[in-house]
């Protein structure tokens, strides 16, 4: 019973509203299909329906959890409809969203072992299973290998994190950190130039790219050299295994070669593409694994786990934790003074960390491996057909190859006709899209992989896209 | 309906091991005091529990979520138990509980305000609301003024982030990245070093305190200027209101006078004590927050909101999104190529980021102001009576003075005296308390302020101290 002399919601309420709450996500994911898509608000919108300072006295959970229709609604983009297209998909499972509430309801606090200790187990526990279920170096997994995984919020901190240990590493072997050079392909992701920025590095190279959009190792070896000539020092590069624009997969095995011949820390960045893994014909592509110095996925973006949940991966912890690890008496315990345990306080730049590793647990007993297996592999199909069906279109032309899910086509008419073709669809209320650029040029990327489409959706997308071509000529 | 081509969990499924869970939780908080709050294993035993492999095809919901009670709560340190002096609190509530599963259900990403207005829109109205709540300057609201508050995962990111600013900031006025300095008292938390480290300052000062182990501003003077004198370049200091040791305060004013006078970027660590600021009568402690340009506080901690939520406010947002805002062709959108709306991706390291700002929107709206203040207030009241209690018991001895609601003391008796009573407290299966050091000796930290604590759990933690001091006697 909860004593009536603390100021909390009765349990008795919260058991009723929690009831409700499911319910109200339930409703929401069975009817999301008959809402448009994105909403119709402008800035300042949905911030006009809120007060302007925090109620004087406590309001009833009822009218708070009404809003949520009457406030959010209107100002939510539903990444979770299955006309999902755009970006990368966010994520999202029953199994996992269960993982979620069980993680909120224990609130437990997972920095150290001692804090929690399954929490830091189920975590080392289910990285390990990724291991295997990736097809990575057996030597990553935690219990046997000297590698390990953790979870951290999103590949950008992962991709920090590689960066803040490769610049440490450089400067230990006695380079200024104004030196230090960072290189990754000039299709890489963004945060690839913003962590390096974070991370404290001045000289960051984008290496030019091949047509396929894949990094040239030759230049990559071009640059290194031109870099350690002008008194540099060459500290890290990245392969994209799929990058965010086209899912170019750089040559992992031919930059590891480069970074082992110059000493440079090799990260892999395959935030998206790290899910097809489960898929064994997906796995040439990260062909050279055991010249990699860390990796990083996001079960967040394709294998049906909420955000946040990005994977990180390194080839030798004690790399990892001695860069990031702080003596403290607050958080002397036996345990991590013996040495016994993992802490993953060590693993990341945050000190604290909920139970996320419970959702990805309960995912990937939820679908088990062949499930998911066969899931990211409807994906890959439907993705091969629409492109088959782009390739033969007259006025349309694939701008990158469909390696993954991701097809990438422009209008063979010229970015206007592309940027008309965009907002057709997107106008169409039920299918989203975006637009990149590559080579200076707008083109459309069709994402296949939110967890609720269907093929129908696909075929109806690609009709929506016959549709606007013939009204257009 | 769910298609059964899906392979996903059938929504009536979730629908009804969504109910079992909210019950599961309920349960868990109604019971909570009846299980041993820290668990009985040694390193490998929840481990040992799990398969070393994923199944290869997937289990039934059902027997998923037995595991929780089967392998997961064995492994368990009860956070909410309403006997956690430990650490600081991992705070929790049901209308915050209630905050993260609509999250986890609509599953959102926020990255920019057009992938969701309502996230980032509901975002910026809760962090006014907390301006006003805790006294803060005007001017960092953002609807107003040029500052502005964003959440992030946890204080060691928020100063890990100001430490960034602060030494591009440094770096933009002629400095070599090797020799920018950071200062903050030898009593902050290690997360200062930690976050100096990781953006690559090589010079960290340990400013020496006075008796209350409070920063001492001649001594942060003295240091400057000798930085100065050797070449370097100061950057960075933090005060720290509430040391995570003992909750000393630092002179905020004097320490911002001097950040004024010698250009340094001024970041505030209040990541325990901010929460207190609901009670206009501490806010005292904060004196001179127009001389701060960064300020962080957990309502993790102490506001009844679900870890992860860390507020880190600047006062002035164009410095902050100027160093951390990289275009991207597949970020471009009208409103924000447009300036018209706040994307908080610039805001923070990473890019994806969930809806947060919906758990402390339920919270603050579910007590209200005058129910929070009530709240803090109540700890508050309890730590004075304890620490009366503490000063006028013949073996106790205060360590520093209680200025929140953590006290600070040991046993008059010696450090073996004081390491026997931690030892009798966390064995009582139902109190748990954190030993520290200050000046080289050990203490216990009595921190009150977990979710579910009531005056009579404090005043058993005083019975079962005054019982061992009586039976070590």
């Amino acid at each position: 019973m909860t004593d009536p002399s603390l100021p909390h919601m009765p349990l008795d309420n919260f058991r009723r509203h929690g009831h409700e709450l499911i319910d109200w996500i339930a409703d929401y994911l069975e009817t999301i299909e008959d809402r448009p898509i994105t909403p119709a608000v402008e800035p300042g919108d949905i911030r006009a329906k809120i007060p302007s300072t925090a109620p004087a006295t406590g309001e009833d959970m009822g009218s708070i959890l009404a809003d949520l229709d009457d406030v959010v609604m209107p100002g939510i983009t539903h990444w979770q409809h299955p006309g999902w297209f755009a970006y990368f998909p966010a994520s999202s499972s029953p199994a996992s969203i269960l993982g979620e509430i069980a993680s909120a309801g224990l609130a437990v606090q997972g920095m150290l072992w001692s804090t929690s200790p399954a929490v830091t187990e189920v975590e080392s526990a289910v990285m390990d299973w990724l291991v295997d279920l990736l097809g990575l170096p057996p030597t990553w997994r935690t219990d046997t290998g000297p590698g390990g995984g953790v979870i951290q919020m999103s590949a950008s901190d992962c991709t920090h994190t590689a960066l803040v240990v490769a610049r440490d590493r450089a400067v230990a072997r006695g380079a200024s950190r104004d030196d230090v050079v960072a290189y990754s392909s000039a299709h890489a992701h963004f945060s690839l130039e913003k962590g390096s920025w974070v991370a404290g590095y001045q000289h960051i190279r984008a290496v030019p790219v091949d047509s396929t959009f894949a990094m040239d190792p030759a230049a990559l070896r071009a640059a290194i050299e031109a870099d350690i000539a002008a008194g540099l020092t060459p500290a890290f590069v990245c392969s994209a295994v799929g990058t965010t624009g086209t899912t170019a997969v750089d040559p992992v095995r031919s930059i590891g070669e480069i970074s082992r011949e110059f000493d440079l820390w090799h990260h892999i960045d395959a935030a998206y593409a790290g899910s097809a893994m489960v898929c064994p014909e997906m796995r040439h592509h990260q062909d050279g694994l055991e010249l990699v110095d860390s990796y990083t996925f996001n079960p967040h973006k394709w294998l049906l786990t909420n955000f946040d949940c990005s994977v990180f991966f390194v080839a030798d912890r004690a790399q990892l934790i001695g860069t990031l690890s702080i003596a403290s008496p607050l958080m002397s315990n036996t345990a991590s003074d013996d040495g016994a345990v993992v802490d993953y306080r060590n693993w990341h730049v945050p000190l604290g960390r909920r139970f996320r590793a419970l959702k990805l647990w309960f995912v990937l007993r939820s679908y088990g491996a062949d499930g998911l297996e066969a899931y990211i592999r409807q994906h890959l199909g439907w993705a091969t057909e629409f492109t088959g069906k782009v390739e033969s279109h007259a006025r349309l032309e694939l701008v990158a190859p469909t390696t993954f899910a991701l097809i990438s086509f422009r209008h063979a008419g010229g970015d206007e006709a592309t940027a008309a073709l965009a907002d057709t669809i997107n106008a169409s209320g039920w299918a989203h899209i975006t637009v990149s650029e590559a080579d200076g040029r707008p083109f459309v990327r069709v994402s296949i992989g939110s967890t609720w489409t269907q093929k129908r959706h696909v075929d109806a997308l690609w009709d929506l896209i016959t549709n606007a071509l013939e009204e257009q000529s």
